[in-house]
């Protein structure tokens, strides 16, 4: 599938909503649990996307369009949410990031997205030359990671409890997401 | 992370929101699309929650509860969603689910389930004695697996879209979630 504005779109203003419903008022024993040392909850999970949203996304694509290949984006921190959110409450930042995402999907429009546009080019600090359609996609393709990773990390505290159930179930069992 | 009645109605009572928000008016390229023969799509994934719900959890549970051991449950059609709503919707499908999880969680509360209770056994065709508590615990890893299965098979209609950030998206290299 290629990469289609509105279709897009149609994903990223669903995201918001979709982990208010999953995640709104579930205690903490869900929404704080990890899979250990150096793995992330679905609260550092929601605040990693929050993060995302404000420094990442929008900021790339600006970049690409005023057509400064040269210029490498600037490195994205994976992990500045857990100084970032310190104190806030999970229900503080699904509300972040709802407002977040409405302002970026503002601005996306603003910027009046084009087939033409879509094809300018810029630098990834690792990857080397991306264009504006591939950032765009993988915001997409990223929220849908993270909400995977979410689900998962929540399943997997009764990766036990399930008993001979396991066998069936692969989010129990295979390699964990990551970013 | 020991099987928790409340703590699991937590998770049950939210699924259909949560499909609800991400799938609801999608446009079908998202959501009838799958990752070829023998995978499923969101709108099959959404039949077979509903499915599930319709046949397998409380009437496992109360076979458990008859304390009919040596009866095996019946064996659940995994894939019986595709001939029993054909022509169905995705959202009568999301309007069905629930309905039909508000009923299940009603009937689950009138059931009144006890430590004693969970600790009571059944026969599973396949996996053997399993317990009251891993049947309800799998009840829930079952959503989060099935959440997980949907984005997945949704990001991965992006897996060429993104360009070389392919890499570093687990969700779309690693070995596909199946039930």
């Amino acid at each position: 599938m290629n990469y289609q504005y509105e279709q897009a779109v149609e994903i990223l203003r669903r995201t918001p909503a979709t982990l208010t419903a999953l995640l709104r008022g579930l205690p903490e024993a869900w929404t704080k649990a990890t899979e250990g040392p150096d793995t992330w909850s679905a609260y550092d999970i929601v605040g990693h996307l929050l993060h995302s949203d404000e420094v990442n996304w929008i900021e790339r694509a600006r970049v690409i369009l005023e057509q400064d290949e040269q210029r490498p984006f600037d490195s994205f921190n994976r992990t500045a949410m857990f100084e970032k959110y310190q104190g806030s409450s999970l229900d503080q930042l699904l509300v972040a990031f709802e407002q977040e995402r409405a302002k970026n999907l503002a601005t996306l429009s603003e910027l009046q997205i084009t087939p033409e546009k879509l094809a300018l080019k810029g630098t990834h600090p690792a990857l080397g030359t991306v264009t504006l359609s591939q950032l765009l996609a993988t915001w997409v393709a990223h929220d849908l990671n993270h909400i995977g990773q979410i689900v998962e990390v929540m399943a997997r505290q009764y990766a036990e409890a399930v008993g001979p159930w396991k066998a069936n179930l692969a989010i129990l069992t295979r390699p964990i997401l990551t970013e």
